[in-house]
């Protein structure tokens, strides 16, 4: 567990899920800086947190690697021992299950500029002994990719499956597709795109800024005194409306009061049932997530665009061997299922066997981590026509 | 002009537009407290800022009242001497224009809780000698509309051929149809609905926390101090891209970088032309804004219900007597076309005549800002089947 930083970043992660026997932890990339960064940056020493499910065969090609979204982390499963939380997909994971683990390895890994116990910027940096908190590198979609190309090296596996995600789940996916062709078999990506919308940044860069104009951000050095929890929570308020959808608000609270009465009508704070739940949503994340982090990966979203380091955006398709399950949602106002389906034309285009799909949900961008039922038969449906 | 701070409003007015000869105010509600809002509680004295083009008839039944957006304010039309800003819908008011002068008295007054010469939350408080700040109580759209029918009795108008605005503007136009449906002969309501969705509250909501948190807010004591600029650009910036659309993005900027350049593709900070171009949309707005009239105003916005006050939504709309013209933009986010195409169909359940045109613009829910040459003849269209 070298370079976790157990005053701040632990706390958090204890939070979530206290810590268990089953815990797993690599550190890759030692000496320091020796991981290059796509930004020509190097870092080192890089921990890898992360989780397995089922084993792998003997010759290493059952394995799936599942990858999360912008706050999740390795516990995509059944948490190995009574945890506080279950997993992000454990509905999905586990014996009998669409992600069967009697049949395939599962791996999940908390992304690099994490702080789920992969090295980010509430990590200690080495050479000063302190986090590092905004004198970490910008890190990018395909960084993480290849920190988890050196884990699954490390575990033995040769061939995967299907790399599956939602959101920046998504995006990694895709992006394992174009890095690494010849070891990816499928992708499943849902609400995901091959490059970030220009939308998509602006509401990122909005959460960004939430977060830095709280005082107590203090330019990310709040490693040991307070947590810019207002400007998190600002954030993960503009966050979640995005990931929502007014048809999901309508349903669940349209313009219902928080607090029924004519006085409360006239009132300033959390009048709305919709404000409400909303703050809810935000507080939480506060106790459980890392500014600094949602900083980072929320930038590395941004920066997702398949085509960087190519010499087209179709260059980069062109190197996708596997067949991709594309899903797009009816109702996501982040990754609009135009754009989704916009991808899987081009990707054929570009003689990818890419098939589309549209989830019917009035839930938003989240569906994917809500509509469970639908997400069971769509990853089966996607995992059997590979045989 | 009782009751204006010209400390800190007036100087935002300034910059806003500078003040000039035909400039015109009514102070209404004297003696003080005399103004009874719907919340109860009683204001006064109440100073509008208005403008007016053309003439009014000898038998005062030409007039149209424009109602503006959320940061708008009075001079819709040419200025009435030479002035920085234009009129906010210049090219549809003048001799000859879609609201032409040369037939109709055009009238616009700023809203009850601004910052342009309207009594809001900048203005002084007679009982104190201070500004109002947050003592300022919670205004609705009815109260808007309250103050505008004072406003137009006093300019001797008996009838209103039409009140047209878009967004809050719309707001205000279907307000006066049912509060007073004798005097209102047809209503232009532009990317508005009968009532505030939940996912509109949930933004307002974000923009709010995002000047609540810039700790130069100081609980709405900033004026003689300094504002809290950050927040209400973060504020802004939240709102304009709920103004505009991806298409609209995809068009302009796409993905494409402020500063080309690969260094500069690893920076955090306004990295992207959007980031850009929000970033300047949230400055300028600082310039120009009262912090906390943005807060009263969205707060109206949430609160825009018809029905509230009467036994339902329905009976509301049934007191409706005049043509209702209702227009939805195709990639609005803030206001669905669909919801704003429900409101005319429940509209004509009712016994209105209610007609639903949809504007194909890619520009999202500021067209009615944008799209002059389909707003043109859209009014004109409207205005002339009233013939």
């Amino acid at each position: 567990m070298a370079g976790i930083n157990k005053d701040s970043f632990q706390t958090i992660k204890e939070n979530y899920y206290p810590s268990f026997e089953g815990e797993k932890y690599l550190t890759l990339a030692e000496p320091a800086d020796s991981f290059l960064l796509e930004s020509g940056i190097s870092l080192g020493p890089v921990t890898v947190n992360y989780q397995t499910y089922g084993k792998l065969s003997s010759r290493g090609d059952n394995a799936i690697y599942i990858a999360h979204a912008l706050t999740g982390g390795s516990l995509a499963g059944e948490p190995p021992c009574q945890g506080k939380e279950r997993g992000w997909w454990e509905s999905l994971i586990g014996p009998g299950k669409a992600f069967d683990t009697e049949r395939y390895f599962i791996v999940c890994s908390n992304v690099l500029g994490g702080c789920y116990g992969t090295t980010g910027p509430s990590a200690l940096d080495t050479r000063t002994g302190r986090p590092y908190a905004m004198k970490f590198p910008v890190v990018t979609i395909k960084d993480m990719v290849r920190v988890q190309k050196i884990l699954l090296d490390h575990l033995g596996v040769k061939e995967l499956v299907s790399v599956a995600g939602g959101s920046m789940g998504g995006m990694q996916a895709l992006q394992w597709a174009v890095t690494y062709p010849h070891m990816v078999r499928s992708v499943i990506a849902v609400a995901s795109t091959g490059r970030f919308s220009p939308i998509g940044i602006a509401f990122n860069q909005a959460e960004r800024q939430a977060i830095m104009i709280d005082p107590s951000w203090c330019r990310g050095q709040y490693y040991g005194t307070d947590f810019p929890r207002k400007g998190l929570s600002l954030a993960r308020i503009i966050g979640t409306i995005t990931y929502r959808s007014n048809e999901s608000f309508e349903q669940r609270f349209g313009r219902s009061l928080q607090i029924a009465g004519e006085r409360n009508l006239f009132a300033f704070d959390e009048q709305f049932a919709v404000e409400s739940y909303l703050n809810h949503q935000g507080e939480k994340v506060t106790y459980r997530f890392d500014p600094n982090s949602y900083l980072y990966l929320s930038k590395a979203m941004d920066l997702h665009d398949l085509g960087r380091g190519y010499i087209s955006f179709q260059a980069a398709l062109k190197r996708i061997r596997c067949i991709v399950f594309l899903m797009g949602i009816s109702t996501d106002i982040l990754f609009y299922p135009q754009e989704v389906r916009g991808l899987a034309v081009e990707m054929r285009r570009c003689g990818v066997e890419a098939r589309y799909q549209e989830l019917k949900s009035p839930h938003g961008h989240d569906s994917f981590l809500i509509e469970f039922k639908e997400m069971e038969a769509y990853i089966r449906e996607c995992l059997s026509s590979l045989e």
